[in-house]
């Protein structure tokens, strides 16, 4: 099976403070990431899918219905907003980490990929964001 | 189990058109990547290998073997060429997208690997081929 | 699942020479890694955590658990050393390849790794050492 990764780029801030805990514990358990303003990262996102080979055009998947769902349901609402104010699922208790960022995405992806992929065979495989340098996040959507 | 992985380069020029697709077709499914005269990508190849820990070396597999085998049967023949005219493979129908590329490369390792890795053990595990710093296609050969 | 990893650097030398060997045999399996006085490299350790996903915290494990326990378990002990004299699991037989160091490390890690992580849930998934831009190596530890 042969798997193709594309790579996307986004800007965004977060601060990380769970309504669950109080003021002390968010300071403890998120330090400098629970300043009151919020911090940004430049977030590598990269969306894996595996499918079968198409033996007319030689693909996977046609790259670009793949970057127009991304576009659309990740990078439009994501790039450049400060997540705690302007995504909507992270208006109420849900924590902007990393962790729950991939979640969402997936939550998105999954529910418009037959949109952009309506044929049969593509899936989505696997989600990986990195933070930063030091650190990235995986999800392997069975 | 150890899995060992080795980074290669090779700049090679190509071209997606697909002799079952119309002009149009062609136009449409592969973009910019369908001009006429090709283009190229400094593609980085990497090859993983698992085996057995040899108690004796502390190693998987004798580094120097694979890299005249990659050597003899990919590199030799990819870098600086044009696939399109250049790779026996892809003089046919065979599109050189990168999806192919992959199946070709696991194709020439697989048929002289046991040349290169005599004894025992060693197994080509997976194969992954980065066209540009926006996409990689990985092949998991079982 | 989750899989969160983190990125660690340290600067080390080695000298791959195997007590198993003759002089001529370690040349001619080693190469230049096999000259007498050794040869440093910008290690990259990568460690892959996976847990289930805290509710309260949105985070799969606490990082600042993982730095402690990398930094007193592997980088105070190998960063800006000579593994073969100052390391003390490869002060015998054990040749300081990439694979054995990524077997100590993982040791390592093991055995202090309910101290780190007293409560419940996050596994050590796997461990990648870096040894040059040329070659990574992967520990998946079950």
């Amino acid at each position: 099976m042969t798997r193709v990764t594309r790579r996307y780029r986004f800007a965004a801030s977060h601060r990380l403070n769970s309504s669950g805990l109080s003021g002390q514990q968010n300071g403890e358990l998120y330090g400098k990431c629970n300043n009151p303003y919020g911090h940004g990262h430049d977030y590598v996102l990269e969306v894996s899918v595996t499918g079968p080979l198409d033996a007319i055009s030689g693909q996977v998947m046609n790259v670009a219905a793949l970057d127009r769902l991304v576009q659309a349901q990740i990078l439009r609402d994501f790039d450049h907003r400060y997540f705690n104010a302007d995504v909507p699922e992270f208006l109420g208790d849900l924590v902007p980490t990393s962790e729950n960022i991939l979640r969402v995405i997936e939550d998105r992806l999954s529910a418009h990929w037959r949109d952009a992929f309506p044929d049969t065979g593509q899936r989505l495989e696997g989600i990986r964001l990195q933070e930063t340098k030091r650190n990235r996040f995986e999800l392997r959507t069975n």
